[in-house]
């Protein structure tokens, strides 16, 4: 008997960035494994069986996941943000492709979600207004070599920058190491946004330049969106200043 | 007297991916400006009004929203997807910054959707779960030479990538010239993921290798992703294929 697997976000941390069908899937399910805090933010019955993990055991917890599965549970897997970006969906996936052959019978749906950038961008204006590009910063799943290569391409391209994992007490540095990059291909005041908890009640959303970025101001809550030398900062009297990429640049059809 | 703009994003068009954010915002509004066929996601009061516009006059439409917004009315912009990525929130923004004075002081809020390719990705298992750019296939808004520089440094740098407004009637050759471009960075069995109308009555998923790829598979409603060099094909008994990149490239700390 196979049961089924749903891998959903539940967007940044807003219960009001949660979708539907999102919330309905939690409602069907009985067995949930995700990293404690995003299913913290779920509000389960007591028939509901919570499976809390670290966030540094992705595999393991999709392993676990899939086998309740294919013992007939039915299963929810709990991503902060979107599944499918830096998160579980992959991990469920990877699991999948090298384990056992009946995992490939489970019946696997995966909720999109709210993910960190697009909320970020939302309280600043329209900062991924234009071409962009999303980034993990963490070089525990790569190499740190490779990922400075991508950030000099993403400049080189004109791509927005968002930056995911930023920062975190086992990688201090590099957060700072890729804005001294970034800051030999984009001009100093391309505009940096520290977007922390977006949504939640402890948001804080702050402007900087690149020239005077300072990495100490992300955390792990943080997605980082730096500009491209298209992107514009609208000074509003009395309200925070407006960030947008425009969606022109001169030379189209139009 | 000041009322409010609101620009919200209703996702790909299952009712069942848009936020309760979202929902909460069209119930507020009296004044309605969008695309008709994204208005007609929306089930509007008698008291709430229509303004329809075509899809390609998105600056007049930020203007009469925001003119509207700026004699007291609570208005509602509507994009598809997310309002942040390709789409209207940009549009306002450029218009408060080039625009009249008191548009600056209108209380702007802009909630974050799902955007096409999430959802795509979603259906498909997890395409964008390493690190990946979106580019809007659009020559009309910016010139083609600089879409191919993009799209080979993309290539170049290993991004999964994302492109929006693929095609159209008006611009038939430009995404079999894309694929062409790509299969010179990548190899010819790199996956091709068109993702059609995600979460629709009318959905269609489906998969093609880079070296057969079939521009015409696309229309306005494709969301195309390209794989990288990592992403992988899972063959599932019975089950359609799951696309996924995996998180780790080797030589990371972990």
């Amino acid at each position: 008997m196979t049961g089924k697997l749903f891998v959903i976000g539940t967007g940044p941390g807003n219960p009001e960035q949660m979708t539907p069908e999102a919330h309905a899937a939690v409602s069907q399910a009985t067995e949930f494994y995700g990293y404690g805090p995003y299913l913290d933010r779920l509000n389960l019955r007591s028939d509901q069986r919570r499976h809390a993990s670290d966030n540094r055991e992705e595999l393991d917890r999709a392993a676990a996941a899939l086998r309740a599965a294919a013992t007939g549970a039915t299963v929810c897997v709990v991503s902060g943000g979107d599944p499918g970006v830096f998160a579980m969906a992959a991990a469920v996936c990877e699991a999948i492709d090298s384990g056992a052959e009946e995992w490939r019978t489970v019946d696997l749906v995966v909720l999109p979600g709210i993910t960190a950038m697009l909320a970020v961008a939302a309280r600043i204006g329209a900062p991924l207004g234009h071409d962009f590009c999303a980034i993990s910063l963490s070089d525990n799943l790569k190499p740190w070599n490779l990922i400075e290569n991508r950030l000099s391409l993403a400049a080189k391209a004109g791509f927005v920058i968002a930056l995911y994992n930023p920062i975190s007490k086992a990688r201090p540095w590099q957060l700072g190491k890729a804005f001294e990059l970034l800051l030999s291909e984009l001009p100093a005041t391309t505009p940096v946004i520290f977007g922390r908890a977006a949504g939640r009640p402890d948001e804080c959303i702050t402007l900087q330049r690149l020239g005077e970025a300072d990495a100490a101001s992300a955390d792990m809550a943080t997605c980082v969106i730096i500009g491209s030398p298209e992107t514009k900062v609208v000074a509003r009297n009395g309200k925070s200043d407006l960030v947008y990429t425009p969606r022109f640049i001169a030379g189209g059809n139009r």
